[in-house]
């Protein structure tokens, strides 16, 4: 079913406000519509680009990086609770994928959702102790990857987060990682009880 | 218990020849003696350093790379045979550690066995379906990686490799990847069986 503009736009207000981080082309697809009659409908509404939108959520406060230097973090972090969840945005290019044919490379989706798992830790130190991990659809070149971090237990001896990676809504990695965080650090924390 | 430089000396010739890839320092340990003490024995014996040896064995015919551009594999392969075994080398420099703690962040440790992975497969295509991977110990700045693939079963659907890491012959990473290859070219071998 195709929707006329006036009946398009307020749904397309309410799916940009749901998920700020949707291409043009995911909504494009959603719509029926052509690229270019997106970016009208979003120039009518005095809505930015998703670019624009990413760096407004980005520019937010959120809990600073305590296991690693923020740029040691593989994409970019727009919200961070610490030992709660974490969310990170990462753009496939080039020379993240298969020369032959153009899908990303495990190891980048790998790393996008270990080095937030990491970095949801509220500890100086957080170490992978095993991960196991699924590569669910195929991501290319072009893509805008979001990872979403949610810590499930935090245990004696390990935290548990689970990660799960989108691209336009649709899940392409998941992942459980168990951390392990500097007992000294544990100990104060129970000390401090 | 120490050994004079007539006894050591055949051993050491005998550990070289066991693990072309051990490092004069790894040698320095299990012999109780200082690194240029080995340098010297190797010296004597006219057994040339690590990272020759290691240009030599690579140049040796080895089964060439099919499912990836061999430049793509993280690490320089110095053996595979397609299908069943292959075995890869990663020095580990500052780029690839922590700036605090000098500790190799995981996704490298995960990459090289990844696209070890990929390479063992004789397959124009195969991708990783998913993987449970354990990060055994630390690995630090200027550790060499070696990392071992050896193909477990070949299954309609996937094919299971499973790949340990070690530095110095100690186990630091462990994995085992369900990969998935061209179903096509898996019909095709089935035809002309």
């Amino acid at each position: 079913m195709k929707w006329t503009k006036r009946q398009r736009q307020p749904k397309l207000k309410e799916k940009i406000a749901e998920d700020p981080f949707i291409t043009d082309e995911a909504l494009a697809g959603i719509f029926a519509v052509s690229v270019q009659t997106i970016r009208l409908d979003r120039l009518e509404l005095n809505i930015p680009e998703v670019r624009e939108r990413i760096k407004s959520v980005a520019q937010k406060q959120y809990d600073p990086v305590k296991a690693l230097a923020e740029e040691e973090v593989i994409g970019d972090i727009v919200d961070l609770e610490l030992d709660k969840y974490a969310i990170s945005v990462f753009d496939v290019h080039q020379d993240h994928v298969f020369s032959r044919n153009n899908i990303i490379r495990g190891h980048h989706l790998f790393a996008q959702a270990n080095s937030l798992a990491v970095a949801v830790i509220n500890d100086e130190l957080a170490l992978t102790a095993n991960a196991e991990v699924s590569f669910r659809k195929q991501v290319s070149s072009g893509d805008r990857v979001i990872a979403k971090a949610k810590v499930k237990s935090i245990g004696a001896a390990r935290t548990i987060v689970h990660v799960q990676s989108f691209v336009d809504q649709t899940i392409v990695f998941e992942g459980t990682f168990s951390m392990f965080r500097d007992e000294k650090d544990n100990e104060e924390r129970e000390e401090h009880k």
